[in-house]
């Protein structure tokens, strides 16, 4: 079967470290590719330049915005170790950079039988009970045509002018076309639910992200995710946003964190 | 005066892009520069490249250690824009790969009146009367004989065979000749106390960071700063680990996370 996905991150080879892409339109937020589907595309472009299957610690700016348009991306592998390999990648549209990312890839996670959890996987309402995002701001088209949000009821103020106060948001997350949750997928969920300091004050709009990182921290069993996106401290301008992504066994997949600007 | 973060972190320029410097041995972890230096060094160089006075967000892999050594820092703007500009910056000792960082420089922070905190400082015993790490692990030599650590007594247990079991470590970072903290002395500080996870079990000896993040949210006062660091999930050989550091009125001034491994 051909999934959306798939087809939306597909790279092809122009030499063995430069890679052309289509960033799709239908992936957006309000006109603007998504975050996620940015990230998607380098840490693709990232693997196939290391010859390694995971992403396992990524780091991304984002320097414009860009939607529908073909891109190259170049990449350069900096250091290939035993266990990993670190690159940088380029996205271009043109001579415009679109995001400056770097990944240390690997083909999968140094083992140990030590660990430690201070933080459980949030409580939510079984999928189909969840709220589905497309419901809370009616018409929002681009990315959530793809990806099936649902969010916890609590955390759902923003979208009807009576946020909480608290910057959380939860929700599930899943491929509108069924396809499996795979590591790349994360990339794309660790910036699909809409900014938990929405539930601050409500929705200001657009909230450009400077940099975001994404560590890996498991394997997806394939099925829908939890997530769990929390902004803790908001200040001249800036805001961080923390993401935790977890399968429905309750083992932490990945983690995000992005640095982003509060519009005046 | 002189001080010896300013002498230890003296970048020369070689072109309008490539920088040479030193990484002195006494800044070092058991014989490897710390991962906090390393990171003053770069950041420095990123300053230098993009123009701009602030390490506002720096992105750092950690490929190879490095001690007492000469190397180069190749820089390259990726983007100016109105208030941030963004550059790479890779570190070589000869051929050799030390740390590829990038970073999103700046003169400022966007401003707003807005602000939101769930977390206070840490309540720590005074600088003079929190415990000194020299004295938790005697004879320890390198980075702790430039910074001055102290550790809240809580936190002390894994020097002494008794780690309390939980991955929190708060402590006083400043400098022991008296230099003013500023932005440069804290990505120096994000990485200067031992790791959150030795109070799970004890010291496991070195800890090699693969990434680290770390965002600047505030200008320092210039006196010690209160730091505190956290891991909250350890599992497969990774864990996490977040730093808060905060001036002594209480405002945040950085934020750090790095992926790291434990040996097996």
């Amino acid at each position: 079967m051909n999934f959306q996905f798939d087809d939306a991150t597909k790279l092809k080879a122009s030499s063995d470290r430069e890679f052309s892409a289509k960033v799709y339109d239908g992936w957006d937020i309000g006109g603007n590719a998504n975050g996620g589907y940015l990230l998607a595309l380098v840490a693709g472009a990232l693997c196939k330049a290391t010859g390694r299957s995971l992403p396992i610690a990524l780091s991304c700016h984002y320097l414009a915005p860009v939607n529908d348009a073909d891109v190259s991306i170049e990449t350069q592998v900096v250091k290939t170790g035993k266990s990993f390999t670190t690159a940088t990648a380029t996205m271009r549209q043109g001579e415009r950079v679109i995001v400056m990312a770097s990944g240390t890839c690997g083909d999968g996670f140094p083992g140990g039988t030590v660990s430690y959890a201070t933080r459980d996987m949030p409580v939510l309402p079984a999928f189909a009970d969840a709220v589905p995002r497309s419901t809370t701001t009616p018409g929002l088209p681009g990315l959530m045509s793809k990806v099936d949000v649902r969010l916890h009821p609590d955390d759902t103020g923003f979208a009807t002018g009576n946020p909480n106060g608290s910057a959380l948001v939860r929700g599930w997350c899943a491929f509108r076309d069924g396809r499996p949750v795979d590591p790349l997928a994360l990339t794309l969920f660790c910036d699909a639910l809409p900014p938990a300091m929405f539930n601050l004050s409500g929705a200001p709009g657009w909230v450009p992200t400077v940099h975001l990182s994404f560590y890996l921290r498991g394997i997806p069993s394939g099925g829908p995710v939890v997530t769990e996106f929390r902004t803790n401290h908001l200040h001249d301008g800036f805001f961080e946003e923390d993401g935790l992504l977890w399968d429905t066994n309750g083992a932490l997949l990945a983690q995000s964190r992005q640095l982003a600007l509060l519009p005046r």
